[in-house]
């Protein structure tokens, strides 16, 4: 526990009014989104300089107390749980845009920016940044667990847009990595390893990141099939065509049931892919239109409700965004286990099958960014009932399993946090020693966001 | 030196035809392009298998003997030379493709398989693997600099194609890491730790890459203008347009000059952009066309060369694959000295001008990837004469300090090596030091290509 001299001492380092032990503001910091533990950190402070982060690590460095970092709290693996208690960093009120370079489709920000909001901003110049998990988290959190969504397909997750960082090391060091240029091959990647390392090596302050300019042209469809096979083997062949869908996402029919209810919708409660396209031209896009309507028919497809502009992309798109809190409300009570395995495309079909099968006696909806070969398994229960959660835990540890077998990873998006630590030595397997020789190295009094990554 | 016993040591590794002491053998894999020192190894391997570079590195490590690896002896900054003696481990006879995965747009390959060859196998399925560099170089030498060429505008450097490695760390112990998804977000990223670390860390024996399919259609321009500002501030608008170009090449003057005299071609002598396009729709590439040649026609075009189609394409490219070769041969004798910066794309212009402007008393030519900010100035003369070459030397570090006050970096795709290792401090600062940090902790003996990266 912290005790009253050093809650002063923090409040010499910030205002005051920056530095909270009551109980309230220590339980809302006690847990994610997901069904993970619930802990309650000692102290949450709110920076709002590098600097300030800096001194707040050096102390809790100078004292052996844990620090963990903190963005939104909406991840989905317990990975800002402060399961040591100890210092919890909030960077939410380090939320400034610090300089938007139109020119070179680059931004500067601190990393308590929540990324919808910035490109609510950004879009007012043309520009957005594709990575989109869907909910409302901050970019620092989103480099921590390498984010992504549905525009990963075409675009890429977080790691393929942040150029350089500013870390405060172990201990209070400040360093700037990377740098502005479209390429470098200058010294180690400093900036990948932090991205996806979720706090573990260091906190990120601030960040520069590439952008890209909005598409000229959009093309939406929705399309329902009679299987789940025939719409998972309908991903594979459109993404072996020669196109490049901006979104390839799946749906069960469970999920569209869920969303009728939720929203008052009509949509036909079958098998489902939502897609997108992006180009310059609309002719251009019109003759994919064709071809993806072609395969699409070659595996019996039910219905398809297309069309080219902003106006359908975007209803499509807040119908997949409800996905989660839908599915949520339908089940007052219960928490969702969410499985993020990711497989290579050819066995895209098989783990979609593999995941309705070993979920199909349980409360499960099966959805994924299944052009990324990602899919997500959410099943709903009570954590407290040891037999009832044990099997949905043998569920989710039978698709990771499965998975790995295909050469995938154990989380497509969501990070490790806690609840893929048990996987990792069966997906690294000695390469997971290498990541311990770097943490020793960089945290060797293991103190940032521990109790992550490591069993 | 190695002695006569452990030279017999090595030959009960390997069959003893693949270990060699000999005068030629050391000579050859004494230097690389580059005008950098020539330091023969005490001698040369040639393993067949990662068990077998296992067996050696840790025969090395015992032995505290130091260890460098070779690929094709492409590289430009020294990266290869063996400059503390020692054994050099050459991958070339590591040239298996183990596996094309079609349906997955992978292949599984040793680390010695050269990328020309490669692609052109690719090509009859359909596939390509998009860095090119250029040079014969391997696949392991491109993983080891994270080299890019023509058409990482578009589809990026060899960091993003990078899947999965199979690494012998230094000691011997050999790891897998990364996965066949086309996402992750598990654990630390040691693929792009180990992409671009030229071997420091450890090497590479074996690498899943990711691939994509050959394009549907080809647009080819080439454009000449009245002046290099003229040809540099197209770059930039037509990268600000929404076009998407797969290659954007600068070629000054000089350099066609040069290609003309050795080719005997007629090419107008003028700053001049090289153009590539790529679509899924004819149509769609025809509309590109008219802005692309509207955006030339804005900045003083003097002439155009455009075509849609294969033919077209392999002309202009094979022109400029030569560069190099063509300025080299212009002046038997002399050396190159190659400058390999990269900016973000508001400062191009700036950057070529002061580039033309360092080298204008200097036998110079400037060209670049200019889609990627990247420029390469190459100055020939004697290395030997020391005032002329501190001359070459001074207008390289002016050039390099631009381009960090530009927030750019020292190379855009030759990596470190030797050349650039003067001016980590500077681009990086204090995250140099965790640089060494992890160096340290990985290759505590510091054997694994001693002399490289760090002063």
């Amino acid at each position: 526990m912290i005790n009253a001299d050093e809650i002063n001492q923090l409040k010499a380092i910030l205002d005051k009014e920056r530095v909270s032990a009551g109980e309230s503001v220590r339980e809302l910091h006690s847990h994610d989104e997901s069904y993970h533990m619930h802990m309650p950190p000692d102290i949450v402070v709110w920076p709002h300089t590098t600097e300030e982060v800096s001194r707040l690590v050096e102390w809790a460095y100078e004292k052996h107390i844990p620090v963990t970092p903190w963005g939104a709290g909406t991840s989905l693996e317990g990975n800002p749980i402060p399961v040591k208690g100890g210092m919890l960093i909030n960077f939410q009120e380090m939320d400034k845009i610090i300089a938007i370079r139109q020119q070179d489709f680059q931004v500067d920000l601190q990393a308590g920016v929540i990324y919808k909001e910035m490109n609510k901003i950004l879009g007012h110049h043309g520009l957005f940044f594709p990575p989109d998990p869907g909910a409302a988290a901050t970019i620092g959190g989103m480099i921590g667990n390498n984010a992504s969504g549905i525009r990963t397909v075409k675009y890429g997750a977080t790691k393929d847009y942040v150029m350089r960082l500013t870390v405060v090391l172990p201990g209070g060091r400040i360093i700037h990595t990377g740098n502005r240029a479209r390429k470098s091959s200058s010294g180690y990647n400093l900036v990948s390893l932090f991205v996806g390392s979720e706090g573990t090596l260091g906190f990120i302050t601030e960040a520069t990141l590439g952008l890209i300019g909005l598409p000229v042209n959009f093309m939406a469809v929705r399309a329902t099939f009679h299987s789940v096979l025939n719409a998972t083997d309908t991903v594979f062949q459109i993404m072996n065509s020669g196109l490049s869908p901006a979104a390839m996402e799946f749906l069960d029919e469970k999920v569209i049931k869920a969303l009728n209810k939720d929203h008052n919708l009509s949509l036909e409660e079958m098998p489902t892919l939502l897609m997108e396209f992006h180009g310059f031209s609309g002719d251009g896009l019109r003759e994919e239109m064709a071809l993806v309507e072609e395969i699409c028919r070659e595996n019996k497809l039910l219905s398809i409700d297309k069309g080219i502009g902003q106006t359908e992309r975007s209803r499509l798109w807040e119908m997949r965004h409800l996905t989660f809190e839908s599915i949520k409300r339908s089940h007052p009570g219960l928490l969702p286990l969410i499985m993020d395995v990711a497989v290579p495309l050819s066995c895209y079909s098989e783990m979609a099958g593999y995941a309705k099968e070993q979920t199909k006696d349980l409360l499960a909806y099966v959805f994924g960014h299944a052009g990324d070969g990602n899919i997500h398994a959410v099943v709903l229960d009570n954590p407290h009932d040891k037999d009832r959660w044990s099997r949905v835990e043998e569920a989710n540890r039978k698709i990771v399993y499965k998975a790995l077998e295909f050469g995938g990873t154990c989380t497509g998006e969501h990070g490790v946090g806690i609840g893929k630590r048990a996987f990792l030595p069966q997906e690294h397997g000695e390469a997971l020693e290498l990541m311990k020789t770097i943490k020793q190295s960089i945290d060797p009094e293991g103190l940032m966001n521990p109790g992550k990554f490591f069993l």
